[in-house]
C-alpha cells in the first residue's frame, strides 16, 4: 500500500502503528486534566517527585519501548507477503532487542526528568508522548553503537557479542543501524505530529548526528603527540560527548515543554557536564588496568587523545626523552609499550591531578546549575550531577 | 556557537551557508515572473522546452551541487579552532568530491524534468531551490553506494577506487556516508524552510531510506532456491529499486509543485518502471560475461534472486536433475561453478524470454504512461521510457 502522503494535515505516515499520542499540546502552554496528571506537584518543589517521575519512566519504559520496536519492526510500506513480511519483521525484531536494551538509558532519564520539572500536571496522553520522544535517543544511541563497534572491529557490548558478530548478521548490520537512524525521524513525526516544535526537536537530532560524527572524526584524527592538547580534546569532548549525551536530552525536553528562552545555556551547561563525564570515562579506562592480558586500558593501545593523556605531555614539557619514549609507547598494541606508557603516566602523578581537577570541575558545575536560569530545572541538574559524582561505571 | 533552535520561523538551522533560495512558493500555486522564467512555455506543448530544463539542469548542477557540498563541509555547530575546522572540511569536501560527483544523475534529472513539465514560468529562486531538492537523492544515492560497498567489499565504484579504500579512510567511511545522510534532511530543510510541503517531502525520504533498507534486507536473504521465484523478485525491486529510482524522483517533483493529487498513480507507474529497469540490470550484468576472469557475472557468483535466475527456475521446473545442478552451482564463486551455471541459463533459452518480457513491458508502460492523470507529465515520463529502451549500462 502506498502511504498517504497526500497532506500534511494527516498526523501519522506510517499506517501500520497505533497512534501514541492523542495530545501533543505544549505542557507549558495548555495544562493537562489534573486528575488524569502523572504527579501532584512539580518536583522542584517536592524531591520524592523526582522520584515518582522515575518510578514513572521505569513502569512504562517496556510499554513504549516495545511500541517502538513493533512500530520498526512492522511498518513496511510495500504489500509484501505475509513470508517476507515476517521474516524481516523477526529480523528487525532481533536486531532491536539486540541493540537497543540494556544500557542504562541514563540520556532518556535525564530528558524526562528534566521535562517533568518543567510541566506540572501532565496528562497520561502527554507523558507516553514525551516518553516516546525522549526514547529517540536510545535508538540513535544504538545506531552509533552498532556502527562504532563494526568500525572499531568490536566483539562484545552491554555483555553480549556485538551486533555485527551474531550468526547470520555480519555487515548488514550497517544496513539495520542505517533504518534505525532513519527511524527516530519516524517516530518523533509519530509521536508528536501536532507539537509545535515538532520541527525543531527534528532539528535538534540531525545537529546531534552531524555534530557527533565531526567529534568521532576529530576523534580519530588526533593520535599524535601535537594533537594531543587540552584545546584539542576540549574540541572533541564538546562535539562527541556533550551535544549527544547531555544537550540533546535536555534540548528536547525544553522544547516539549515549549520552554525555548535558554538553549543557550543549555548548551554552555551541557558542555561543562560533557567536560567532566568525558575525563571520568578516560579515568575509568586508565584505571581499568590488566596488564596480564594487556586488553585493557584501551585509550592507551589506541592512542586517544584522553585527559590523561593531555595532561602526560603537559607535564613532560621539561623532559623531551620521556615524553619521546611515552609517545613511542603510547598508541602501541605491544602490551608492554601499553605498560610502559601506563608507568610512565603513573609517574606523572596524573591521579593527584586529575582529584584536583574533579574537585574544581564539581564546585564550577554547582556554582552553574545555582545561576540556571529556570529554577525549576535546578533539582533535576543537581541529581544528575549527583549520579555522576564517583562513578564507577 | 549554538544553532539557533528557540524559534520555528527562523528558516535556516545551519549558519554558515548562504540562502539558497528567497521564495519557495508551490509554482502550482502562485506564478513567477514571466521576464525571469526559465522557460517560456510548458515542456508538454514543445519538446524542445525539455531540452532547455535539461540544458538548464546541466549548467546549474556544478554551481548547486558545489554550494551542498560546501556547506555539507563547513557546517560546524560548535567553536571549533581555525586548524580543526580545516581539518575536517577537507576531509568532509573530499569525501564529498569523490562519492557525489561520478554518476549519471538519471534520478535527478528525472525528478527536476518531472518538476519542471508541471511549472510553467518558475522563477530563477525558485529553480535554484527545486534543483537543490531534487539533488538530495544524489546525496542519498551517495550514502548508499559507500555503505553497499564496504558491505559487500567492494574494489572500485564509477572508475575509482571506493572510498573506503582510500588513503586514511577504511571504516571511518561510514562516519561520512551517516553524516552525508543526515545532511539530506539538512539540506532540504535549508533549501525550502517555508514550503508546504516540507514536511511530506522529508517523510518521502525517510520512507524512501526505510524502503530501500528492507528491499536491501529481502535482497540478501533470498539466494536460495524456495526463495527464487518472480513473486519474491517482484518485492524485492519494489522495495529495493522501484521506490529510490522512481518514486521518490517523481514525488518530491510532484510535491515540490504541490500536485498531490495523484501520488498513488506515481507509485504504480513506478513500480512498472523499476521492475522494468531492474529486469534490464539484471540482463546487463548476465550478459558480462568474461569468463577468462570469472570476475563478471556478479549475480551468479552471488546467487542473487534476479529475473534470469527466477526464469531458470520455472523453466527447469520438470527437470529436477538440471535444477539440482543448477543450484549446487548458482552462488557459488568457483569460476568453474559460475560457468555450468551460466551454461544452464543458456540452454534454457532465456535471452529469447527476455526478449518477449521486454516488449510485453514497454507495451504496458506506453499504456500507462498515456493512462497517466497528469498529462503535462506524459511527456517526461515518455523520455525516461525512451532512455531506458535498449540501454547498455
Amino acid at each position: 500500500m502506498a502511504p498517504d502522503l497526500t497532506t500534511t494535515s494527516s498526523p501519522r505516515f506510517l499506517g501500520t502503528a497505533a497512534a501514541v499520542a492523542e495530545s501533543n499540546r505544549p505542557c507549558a502552554t495548555e495544562s493537562g486534566n489534573e486528575d488524569a496528571s502523572i504527579m501532584s506537584s512539580s518536583p522542584e518543589q517536592n524531591p520524592v517527585d523526582a522520584v515518582a517521575v522515575m518510578d514513572y519512566f521505569d513502569s512504562n519504559l517496556d510499554s513504549v519501548t516495545g511500541r517502538l520496536r513493533d512500530d520498526f519492526a512492522a511498518s513496511f510500506y510495500q504489500n509484501l507477503g505475509p513470508n517476507e513480511r515476517e521474516i524481516l519483521s523477526k529480523r528487525f525484531r532481533n536486531f532491536f532487542n539486540h541493540s537497543v536494551y540494556g544500557g542504562k538509558m541514563t540520556r532518556s532519564r535525564l530528558s524526562f526528568g528534566v521535562y517533568n520539572s518543567l510541566c506540572r500536571n501532565i496528562s497520561p496522553a502527554d507523558a507516553q508522548s514525551a516518553l516516546t520522544v525522549v526514547l529517540s535517543i536510545e535508538l540513535l544511541q544504538a545506531t552509533f553503537l552498532v556502527i562504532d563497534d563494526v568500525m572499531d572491529g568490536g566483539e562484545t557490548r552491554r555483555g553480549k557479542p556485538c551486533w555485527h558478530r551474531m550468526p547470520e548478521v555480519g555487515l548488514t548490520a550497517l544496513n539495520h543501524a542505517l533504518r534505525l537512524q532513519n527511524f527516530v525521524n519516524i517516530s518523533i513525526m509519530n509521536a508528536i505530529p501536532n507539537h509545535k516544535n515538532v520541527g525543531p526537536i527534528l532539528k535538534t537530532v540531525w545537529e546531534t548526528i552531524q555534530i557527533s560524527s565531526d567529534g568521532q572524526e576529530l576523534d580519530g584524527l588526533s593520535a599524535s603527540s601535537e594533537n594531543c592538547t587540552f584545546d584539542r580534546y576540549r574540541q572533541i569532548v564538546a562535539n562527541k560527548t556533550s551535544r549527544y549525551t547531555f544537550y540533546y536530552p535536555m534540548a528536547v525536553a525544553l522544547l516539549l515543554a515549549d520552554e525555548t528562552a535558554h538553549l543557550n545555556e543549555v548548551l554552555k551547561i551541557s558542555e561543562a557536564f560533557g567536560y567532566f563525564f568525558q575525563a571520568q570515562d578516560d579515568l575509568l579506562d586508565f584505571l581499568d588496568n590488566d596488564t596480564a592480558s594487556g586488553k585493557t586500558c584501551c585509550d592507551i593501545r589506541e592512542g586517544k587523545c584522553t585527559w590523561f593523556a593531555c595532561k602526560t605531555i603537559e607535564k613532560l614539557a621539561n623532559s623531551p626523552d620521556k615524553l619521546d619514549t611515552f609517545w613511542k609507547c603510547y598508541g602501541s598494541s605491544d602490551p608492554s609499550n601499553v605498560t610502559r606508557a601506563r608507568e610512565i603516566m603513573l609517574e606523572c602523578d596524573l591521579l593527584a591531578d586529575f582529584r584536583l581537577f574533579e574537585r574544581d570541575a564539581i564546585a564550577k558545575l554547582n556554582t552553574q546549575i545555582a545561576e540556571f536560569p529556570l529554577p525549576a530545572v535546578r533539582p533535576a541538574l543537581r541529581i544528575i550531577l549527583q549520579g555522576l559524582i564517583g562513578r564507577k561505571k
